[in-house]
C-alpha cells in the first residue's frame, strides 16, 4: 500500500494557499476592470493603446457627445444592477423560507434514523467500531446544509454583481474596438470563474476541518455530514437555475414578441417595456443561476468522492491527504486556470471579431492540455501508489495511475462534449447553417430541423460520458466514477469564466442599444455575443456531462449507504422506478416550460398595453414604464419556481419513504438516462436557433445574404425559432441536470432513514 | 395444478373458428360499404333512409350535377388508390431485398450456435431432456421470420386498399349526411381491424400446428422458433411505418407550405400539385404503416407470452389448452369487438357531429367492459386452477384468477391511456384550448405550449404503465407482462376500426375539396377528420403503452433465453448500455425528422417551381403536375427510411456481438424508458397542434371565434404548429414504438447467439 509523498501538513497548507491565491487573482482581475471608469472622466491613458493598436473612439468619429453617453451608460447599468439585486433579494427571501424549512426537515429525517439517541452506534461499514450517534451527524448534515446553501447563494449572487459592474464597462470599451470589449467581459468572467472555485474550495476545506474537530477518527460520519453540503448547495441552485430561467425567459420572449416580431422595433431597443426586465433577466439567470448550479456541481462532485473514499482505504486507514485528493485536483484546478486565463487577457490578443471563437475554443484546450499535466502531478504525490476502493460489499484494489486515468478521463470528456457542442451550435459550421437555411421555407421547417439537431447532437457527448463511465468504473468503482465528474470539473474556473463571458456581452449590446450609441458598437458586442451563446452551450454541455457523472457517482454511494448491492432491473420494483424516473424530466420540463410560456403571455399583454395607451412611445418622445415589466416576471418566477421545485424536492423522500430504496433507485438510474439526452438536446437545439438568426442577421457569407437582411421572411421564421429556443436552452433544458443531480444528493443525505424506516408501502402490503 | 376446463381438441376448433367468424364479419362490412355505388348510377335506394331521417343530397340542394361529382371521386380515387399501390411496390421491393438478407442472417447467426450440426442438444430449460438441433431451430426460425414478414406486409397492403377502397365512399355519403359519412368511414376502419386481427391470429394459429408436427414435444424449440414471426411482423412495420411517414409528411408539410402559407389556397385544393401525393401518404403512412405496426406488436406479445410459458408448467406438462392462452384470448377479442362495433353501426345512429366523438368513446369503453369478462371467462375455462411461471431461473407458483387479473390490468392500462390521450388532443377540453389561445401572441407560444403539453400528457400513460406493469409482475412474472400487453392489444380489432377511420375521414375530405363539391361536405368530412385526429392520437396511446408491455415482455424473455439472472444497473457494462439505450431514440429522431425537413424542402421547391412556370396554375385552367410530387415522395422515403432502419436493425446485432447480452440488456431497458416517453409526447403534441389549428378553423365556440377566421394571424401560428407536429406525430413518434419492441424481439431471435458468442470485444481485452 505505501503512504503518499506529500505530508498531511503540506496538504492541510497547500489547499487554502491554492483557495487564497484564486480569490487574488480574481480580485486583481475585478481591479483591471475597474479601470475602466464608468464616471465622466475621460479613459485612463495607462489603459489605452495597451493592446499595441491605435485607438480612438467610434463617438469621436462620429461626433457624439462621449460624456452623455457614458453618463447613460452609467444610467442604465445601474437600472439593471438594481433590478437584479432587488430580485435575487426577493428570490432569496422565498428560498431561504425553503432552507430552514428543509434544514428542519433533514435534521428529523436523519435524527429519527436511530430516534434521536445521542448513544454511539456501531459504524455501517466497519462494524467493529464505534461511530457517532445518529443524532449528531444529523445535526452536522444539517450544518452543513444550511452551510452549502447560503455558499451556492452567495455565489450566484457575487456573480450577478460582477456582472453587472461588466457589462457597462464592456460596452464602454467596445467603442475603441473589439479585442479591448472583449477582454473586459472576459475578465470579469474570470472574476466570477476563479471567485466561485476558490471560495468553493475553501468553504469546504474549513468545514472539513471543524467537523474533525468533533468527528476525530469518525471519519464515515465526517464525510456522510459534508454530503449536506452538496445538498444545499444544489437545492438553491435549483431554484436559482429555475426561478432566474422563468425570470429571464418571460422578459426576453415577452420583449421579442412584440418588439421585434410585431413593432419591427430593434432587440434591446429602449421604447420596449420589456428590455430592462430582459436584461435583469441575463444577470439572474445565466449569471446567477449558473453561478449557483456550478457550484453545486462542484460541491457534489467532491462530496460524492469524499463519501466513496472514507469508506475505502484512504478513510479506513485515516490517510488525510489521500482522502483530500479530490480537493487537491481542484486546488491544482484553480492553479491551471490561472495559467489558462492569462493566454487570452495578456499573452496573445483578440484583434478581429473571427478570432474571439478560437480564442475561447483555446481556453479549453490549453487548460485541458494542463490539467492532464496536473492530474498526473497530484496523483503522483498525493496518492499511496496502490490503494482500495470500496465497491458495493467489496474492496478493490486500485493503482495512483489508474486513477489519474479516471480523473483524466472525465476532463476530456468535457472537452470532447465541448467540442461537439460548439460544432452543433456554432454558425461557423454546417448544422446551424441548415437550420438557417430551412427558414427559407418558413417557422416550420426551422423548427423541425432545429429539433433534429437537438436529438442528432446527443450521440457523441452519450458515447463520451458513456466511455468515461466504463473505463472509469472498471479502474476505481464508483470513485472512480466520482474523480471523473471530478475532472470535468477542474478547469471550472475556466469553464465559468467563458460561460459569464457570455450574458455580459448581451448585456453589453443592450445597454449599448439602449444608450443610443453607434449601430457599430452593436455590431462588435453581437459579434462578442454570438461567440458567447456558443460558449453558453459549451458551458451548459459542461454542467450536464458532469451532472451525469456526478449524479451516477452519488447513486453509487448512495447504493453503498442505503446497503443494497444490486439495483436489478429485473425487479418490478427497480422498473416501474425506472420508467417512473425517465418520466420526471419531461414532467419538469412541462411545468417549466408552461411557466415561460404563461409569463411571457402576461408579458405580452403588458407590453403590447403600453404600446397602445402611452402616447409618444414608438416615437421615442416618452419612456415606457419598465418597472411593471420587471414586476410581472419577479412575481411569474416567484410563484412559478415553486412547483417545479416541489416535484425535484419531493421526489425522492416520498419514494423512499414510502416504495423504498429499489425503487428510489431506479427513479434516480431513469431520471439520469432521460434527462441527460433532454438536457443536452434542448440546450443545444436553442443555442443553434440563436445563433441561425445572428447568423441570417450577420450576413457575413453569401448565403447569409440570401436569407436575410433582418426583417426578411427567413429571418422572420428564425427569431421565431429562438424564441421558442429560449426556454429551451436557459430554462428547462439547464435546469434538469440540477434536478438528476439533486435527487440523487438528496437520497444520499437520507439514505440511512430509507435504508431504516423506507418502503413502507410495501411493508404495509 | 389440476387441468383445464377447455379440451386440447376444443382449443383446436376454438381458435379458427374466431378468427374465421373475424374475416366473415370483415367481408360483411365490406358489402356493406360496397353498396355506396362509385359507378353513375344513382344511389341504391336500399341504403337510403336506414339512418331513419330523410336523405337529400347537397348538391341536389346547390344544383350541381350528380353525376358528375360522383365521376370526378371516382377518378380521384382512382388516382390515390394507383400512387398509394404503386408506392407500396416499390417499397416492398426495396423491403424484400432485406427481408431475404435478414432471413439469411437469421439462418446464419441461429445456425452457427451449434456450429450448423445436426445433432440433438440438450434442452436449455430442462438439462435432462433432449431438444433439437440448433440448425433446425435455425431453418424453423427463418421461415417464421418470412412469415411474420409476409404477413406484415400483406396486412399494410389490405389496410391501404380497404382505406383507399372507402374515402371516395366516406365523400359521397357525407352529401347525405354526417352520420351516414361516419359509418362509411368506421366500417372500412372495422374491415381492415378484424381482417388483421383474424389474419394475424389465423396464420399464428396454423404456424404452431404445422411446426409441432416436426417438433412434437419440444415445445421450448417449438416456441423459440415461433418467435422469428414476431420479428418478421415487426421488421416490416418498422420499414413500414419510417417509409410511409416519411411519404406521407413530405407531402403534407411540402403542400402545406406553400398551399396554405404561401400562396392562401385551402387544404386540399385541386390546383396544390403536391396534394395526390399528400393524399396518397394518409393512406401508406397512416394506414398501412400503423397496420403493419399494430400487427408486429400483436405477434411480438403473443410471441413473448408463449415463449415464456413453453419454458413454464404448461410447457413442460404440455398443457395445449393452457399454452394455447394468448390465442384464445386474441380469439375471445374479436368476438368481443364484433359485438362492440354494432354498437357504433346499428344499435346507436349519429345524428350531429357532436356525437361523433362521444360514438368513438364508446366503442373503447364498451369493448373494454365486454373484454374485461370475456378475459374471466377465458381464464376460468383455459387456465387450471394453479400452475408455474418461469421467472428468472424459479417457477413462480400463480392461480388462474391472478392471471386474469394481469390481462384485465393492460386492457384498462390501455383505456387509461385512452382516455388521458383523448384530454390531452381533443379540442373539447382546455389542455388544445390553451394552446389554441397562445397562438393569439404567434407561433412561439403555440410551439412552447404545444411542447409543454406533449411533455404533460407522459405523466399518467407513464403511471398507468408502471402499475400495470408491477401488479402483472407481482403476480406472474415476465409472463404477466406478457399477457398484460395482450390484454392491451385484445380490443385491437375495434382499436384498429377506429384508428383507421380517422385517415379515410381525412382523404374523403380531400376529395370532397378536389372534386369541388360543397363546402358544406368539407364541414362535415372535417368534423369526422378532427374526430379522427384524435381518435389517431388514442391509436398511438395504445400502440405505444402496448409497446412498452411487450418490449418489457420480450426483454424478460430475451434475457431468460441468454441465461442471466439479473440486469444490474451498478455494473458499468449494463450502465453505459443503459445511457446509450436512451440515446438511440434520440438518433433515430433526428434521422426521421431531418428526413422529412429534407424530403419537404424538396417538396416545397417543386411545388413552387410549378406554381411559378405552369401558366393559369393558380387560376385553376391547367392541371398541376402531381406525378412528380409523388415521385419526389416516393424516392425520398424510400432514400431515407433505410438509415433510421439500420440503426435499429443493427444495433442489438452489433452490441450483442461485440459487447455482450448485459449491456444488450442495458440498451434495450434504456431505450424503453427512454423511448415511451418521445413516443407519447410527440404523438400528442402533433395532435394538440393539428386539432388547435382545426379549433380555430371550425370556430365553434365564443373562444374560438376571437382566434379565427382562417387566415388570421393566430390562425397562422397554428398553421406552422400544426406542421411542425406532422414529423413529430406521424414519423418519429409511432415509428418509436417499433423501435424499442423490435429491439427486444430481434434480441430474443438471436439470444441463443449472443449467449454463446457474444461479447467478443470483453473477451478480447
Amino acid at each position: 500500500m505505501g503512504e503518499a509523498m506529500l505530508s498531511d501538513l503540506l496538504t492541510e497548507i497547500l489547499i487554502p494557499v491554492a483557495a487564497v491565491i484564486g480569490i487574488v487573482f480574481s480580485v486583481v482581475q475585478w481591479l483591471l476592470v475597474s479601470r475602466v471608469k464608468l464616471s465622466s472622466d475621460r479613459q485612463q491613458p495607462s489603459n489605452s493603446g495597451k493592446n499595441g493598436y491605435s485607438d480612438y473612439l467610434i463617438e469621436e468619429e462620429e461626433g457624439i457627445n462621449d460624456q452623455n453617453v457614458v453618463v447613460k451608460c452609467a444610467e442604465i447599468q445601474n437600472a439593471i444592477s438594481e433590478g437584479a439585486t432587488s430580485f435575487l433579494f426577493t428570490e432569496y427571501q422565498y428560498v431561504g423560507i425553503f432552507m430552514i424549512a428543509f434544514a428542519v426537515l433533514v435534521f428529523l429525517f436523519l435524527g429519527s434514523v436511530e430516534s434521536f439517541s445521542t448513544k454511539s452506534q456501531p459504524c455501517t461499514y466497519s462494524k467493529d467500531k464505534l461511530c457517532k450517534p445518529a443524532l449528531f451527524n444529523a445535526i452536522f448534515s444539517t450544518v452543513s446544509f444550511l452551510l452549502g446553501a447560503i455558499t451556492s447563494l452567495f455565489s450566484g449572487y457575487l456573480g450577478m454583481k460582477i456582472a453587472t459592474y461588466a457589462n457597462a464597462r464592456t460596452t464602454l470599451e467596445a467603442r475603441k474596438g473589439v479585442g479591448k470589449a472583449f477582454i473586459t467581459a472576459f475578465r470579469s468572467g474570470a472574476v466570477m470563474g476563479f471567485l466561485l472555485a476558490a471560495n468553493g474550495l475553501l468553504v469546504l476545506y474549513i468545514i472539513i476541518n471543524l467537523f474533525k474537530l468533533y468527528y476525530g477518527d469518525d471519519w464515515e460520519g465526517l464525510f456522510e455530514a459534508i454530503t449536506g453540503y452538496g445538498l444545499g448547495g444544489s437545492s438553491m441552485a435549483l431554484f436559482g437555475r429555475v426561478g432566474g430561467g422563468i425570470y429571464t425567459k418571460a422578459a426576453d420572449v415577452g420583449a421579442d414578441l412584440v418588439g421585434k416580431v410585431e413593432r419591427n422595433i430593434p432587440e434591446d431597443d429602449p421604447r420596449n417595456p420589456a428590455v430592462i426586465a430582459d436584461n435583469v433577466g441575463d444577470n439572474v439567470g445565466d449569471i446567477a443561476g449558473m453561478g449557483s448550479d456550478l457550484f453545486g456541481s462542484y460541491a457534489e462532485s467532491s462530496c460524492a468522492a469524499l463519501v466513496v473514499a472514507s469508506i475505502s482505504s484512504f478513510g479506513i486507514n485515516h490517510d488525510f491527504t489521500a482522502m483530500c485528493f479530490p480537493l487537491l485536483i481542484s486546488s491544482m484546478g484553480i492553479i491551471v486556470c490561472l495559467i489558462t486565463t492569462l493566454f487570452a487577457t495578456d499573452f496573445f490578443e483578440i484583434k478581429a471579431v473571427k478570432e474571439i471563437e478560437p480564442a475561447l475554443k483555446n481556453q479549453l484546450i490549453i487548460s485541458t492540455a494542463l490539467m492532464t499535466i496536473g492530474i498526473a502531478f497530484v496523483s503522483w504525490i498525493a496518492l499511496p501508489s496502490s490503494f482500495t476502493i470500496f465497491n458495493f460489499g467489496a474492496q478493490k484494489h486500485v493503482k495512483n495511475w489508474e486513477l489519474f486515468f479516471c480523473v483524466a478521463i472525465g476532463l476530456w470528456a468535457g472537452l470532447v462534449i465541448g467540442f461537439v457542442t460548439e460544432y452543433f451550435t456554432s454558425n461557423a459550421y454546417s448544422p446551424v447553417q441548415d437550420v438557417a437555411d430551412s427558414c427559407r421555407t418558413g417557422a416550420a421547417t426551422n423548427v423541425i430541423f432545429g429539433l433534429a439537431l437537438g436529438y442528432k447532437s446527443v450521440i457523441i457527448p452519450i458515447f463520451a460520458i458513456a466511455i468515461s463511465i466504463f473505463v472509469s468504473f472498471s479502474l476505481a468503482a464508483m470513485y472512480g466514477i466520482a474523480v471523473a465528474a471530478l475532472g470535468m470539473l477542474s478547469t471550472i474556473a475556466t469553464g465559468l469564466a467563458i460561460d459569464a463571458y457570455g450574458p455580459i456581452s448581451d448585456n453589453a449590446g443592450g445597454i449599448a442599444e439602449m444608450a443610443g450609441m453607434s449601430h457599430r458598437i452593436r455590431e462588435r458586442t453581437d459579434a462578442l455575443d454570438a461567440a458567447g451563446n456558443t460558449t453558453a452551450a459549451i458551458g451548459k454541455g459542461f454542467a450536464i456531462g458532469s451532472a451525469a457523472l456526478v449524479s451516477l457517482a452519488l447513486f453509487g454511494a448512495f447504493v453503498s449507504r442505503a446497503a443494497i448491492s444490486t439495483v436489478d432491473v429485473l425487479t418490478p420494483k427497480v422498473f416501474i422506478g425506472l420508467i417512473v424516473g425517465a418520466m420526471l424530466p419531461y414532467w419538469f420540463s412541462a411545468m417549466t416550460m408552461k411557466s415561460v410560456g404563461s409569463a411571457a403571455l402576461k408579458m405580452v399583454e403588458e407590453v403590447r398595453r403600453q404600446f397602445n395607451t402611452i402616447p409618444g412611445l414608438m416615437e421615442g418622445t416618452t419612456k415606457p414604464d419598465y418597472a411593471t415589466c420587471v414586476k410581472i416576471s419577479t412575481d411569474a418566477s416567484i410563484k412559478e419556481m415553486i412547483p417545479p421545485g416541489a416535484l425535484v424536492m419531493l421526489t425522492p423522500l416520498i419514494v423512499g419513504t414510502f416504495f423504498g430504496v429499489e425503487t428510489l433507485s431506479g427513479v434516480l438510474a431513469g431520471a439520469l438516462v432521460s434527462g441527460v439526452q433532454i438536457a443536452i438536446s434542448a440546450s443545444n437545439t436553442g443555442g443553434a436557433w440563436d445563433n441561425a438568426k445572428k447568423y441570417i442577421e450577420a450576413g457575413a457569407s453569401e448565403h447569409a445574404r440570401t436569407l436575410g437582411p433582418k426583417g426578411s421572411d427567413p429571418h422572420k421564421a428564425a427569431v421565431i425559432g429562438d424564441t421558442i429556443g429560449d426556454p429551451l436552452k436557459d430554462t428547462s433544458g439547464p435546469s434538469l441536470n440540477i434536478l438528476i443531480k439533486l435527487m440523487a444528493v438528496e437520497s444520499l443525505v437520507f439514505a440511512p432513514f430509507f435504508a431504516r424506516h423506507g418502503g413502507l408501502l410495501f411493508k404495509i402490503f
